[in-house]
């Protein structure tokens, strides 16, 4: 994406802020300055905006990833529909100027309530609801070229990792492999100016969708036996769990090998990892893991693995219809082996959890199935 | 509540179990050996079940917990009615001495999967949907007197942990005051035998509502600048994060101190970390922490730090039942404070987030709110 930032900016960046921070600065004051020049020079303030809609979304073969059409649309000051909006986006670009020079974060929540007042001399509210706040936010993502952690915003901090590998958190040293039954919580903001990282031994990421498993194999101490890292994101990983995911795969060249569960939720979750969603592309770049690994739970192991009738799930109408939608996706669309893992899905009629294999046995999971699967190579890309 | 554990247990327990572990392996096997020698005595097997319902709960007033009544009722094996519960009770005590005895834990629904079966011969599965498995584990633990936890059965793991002090978790040692932005991942068992507590210089514990809001106190190093440790629940706390606040409270005798929001649902996270919750009652004295503080947010905020209009959230019809009947719980009832703080909610007719703090500036709750209370000791109890 191109940057908007201007050497004609009237306003330098503090110093002492750090290279990304300096960056989007640079940035945050580029759109301030066009917008005060125009006005100068009594032309009116219009911001252009990135459209973030599907129909400007492409999907890049080639690349692996999503990535945003050239589409963009204009938010003028002078025009009832966005007179609003543009206001809402000053507001906000004005906070996160604030929180970077301040060298602090906030919560989306947070940034919601900085910025809502009510206009003096109107009972007309900045914002209402988050609902309408969020949004603000993502088009500052797209306008300036930055993600929302470069703006430091921050969501929810959700999922754990254990793990044969140092982390560095802000200074701290977590030695991922002494982090007992807990684990380190993964934040919100993992970007490389926040979370480094240290000695890392382990070969490959294994990614469990729910705390619960994750704990299973914590407990049999899955990640020392086979050298590997061990991650969950407590159902659909939130995006520091994926942009951590992603940076392990990047800079470590760790495969990220995903076990998740046999139904269409389980992989949505697989293909958010692996491509990002399809309505925020925008992340996509920074975000997705095309060469993730989709080790299983898979359709074919109701028989391959002699499971008994107690596994089995039913697939409601709404699960039939995800399922045909995911199967639509471009990047399973053309790949002949999703097209039959999702065909015998619904041709089995039902899923299967993750949890489910504890009818084999309690670490049947942990001891067998994964370790068999990891030796055959035998996963979906 | 009465040991059921007997000496005339036909089967011992396994040597090299720990403590708790082999205390509760002979809680089963009493039980066990009861239902057993009915029935070579040619008499029904029937087991005695302590009456989890609220007409069976007691309010200890001089203790500050909730207890249970001496209620109990009979599952007998031939009767239609209780035939299918007796049998999945047994089936769920067979699952808990397999965990125990293989030293392994295993979630909710993982003891749901491993029940599950259909019975040979017939169309009949032990378990339906895991709705009907959990209330029989908590049977199993009224009747064993034995919390879910000693069961060798958890839940999702939610929360985090920051500050001074060191924590054992499964023999590593944890430093709190070096968890980066991330911080612990707090266990979902945290009974003494998982979790020991190391050196802690901390003087109180300040526990959070959300996540977000425990990251603003982290980034800010609160736990350092007043020496304490800092924790969240991700909302309701689960069972894991209030036993680890027991303990911290019973063990290391520090006050647990809350900010959390004003309103009928802060109230009740409140509540339920002091007292239990009165459906669970059997729980609370193993969770209950009767001299937790609420330090804020208080209804009287608005007016005493100043507040804006944009931190305003109207009550909703369901917030105003919510908080009358929260107002009637008997710990609440003979408050006079309480009463006066519940009154002032209502009558303000609208509720305040911490988050809307941020109203007053990016750390203001962290640098100003919570310390001048702290120093003042004003809070609730």
């Amino acid at each position: 994406m191109a940057k908007r930032a201007g050497t004609e900016s009237p306003q330098a960046p503090k110093p002492g802020l750090k290279g990304r921070d300096q960056e989007t600065i640079k940035k945050l004051v580029g759109l301030a300055a066009e917008v005060s020049s125009r006005s100068l020079r009594g032309k009116e303030p219009v911001i252009h905006v990135p459209t973030r809609s599907r129909s400007n979304t492409i999907w890049d073969k080639r690349k692996g990833i999503l990535r945003m059409g050239e589409g963009k649309s204009d938010r003028p000051l002078f025009d009832l529909k966005t007179a609003r909006q543009f206001m809402q986006t000053m507001l906000h670009a004005s906070t996160i100027k604030e929180l970077i020079e301040a060298g602090k974060t906030s919560s989306l929540r947070g940034v919601f309530y900085k910025a809502k007042h009510t206009v003096a001399g109107t009972k007309e509210n900045t914002f209402d609801t988050q609902d309408e706040s969020d949004p603000i936010l993502e088009d500052l993502e797209v306008t300036l070229g930055a993600l929302r952690e470069e703006l430091h915003v921050f969501a929810e901090n959700r999922g754990n990792l254990v793990g044969n590998i140092t982390v560095i958190d802000k200074g701290d040293e977590i030695n991922a492999r002494r982090m007992g039954s807990g684990g380190w919580g993964i934040p919100s903001i993992v970007e490389p100016d926040v979370i480094q990282f240290g000695k890392c031994e382990a070969k490959f990421v294994l990614h469990v969708e729910k705390g619960t498993v994750w704990a299973r194999f914590n407990e049999d101490r899955f990640w020392e036996k086979h050298n590997c890292i061990l991650t969950h994101g407590a159902g659909q990983p939130p995006r520091g769990c994926r942009r951590l995911l992603q940076r392990l795969n990047q800079e470590l060249k760790l495969p990220i090998i995903c076990v998740l569960d046999c139904d269409p939720w389980g992989h949505y979750i697989y293909s958010v990892i692996k491509q990002g969603s399809i309505s925020l592309a925008f992340e996509s770049s920074r975000l997705a893991i095309p060469e993730a690994k989709f080790l299983g739970i898979r359709a074919k192991d109701y028989k391959e693995c002699d499971l008994g009738e107690a596994v089995k799930i039913d697939l409601t109408d709404n699960d039939i219809k995800r399922a045909n939608e995911i199967a639509a996706y471009p990047w399973f669309a053309e790949d002949a082996r999703w097209q039959r893992e999702i065909k015998l899905l619904l041709n089995n009629g039902f899923k299967m959890e993750v949890e489910a294999m504890i009818n084999k046995g309690i670490s049947f999971i942990t001891e067998t199935y994964v370790p068999e699967r990891l030796k055959a190579k035998d996963w979906l890309e």
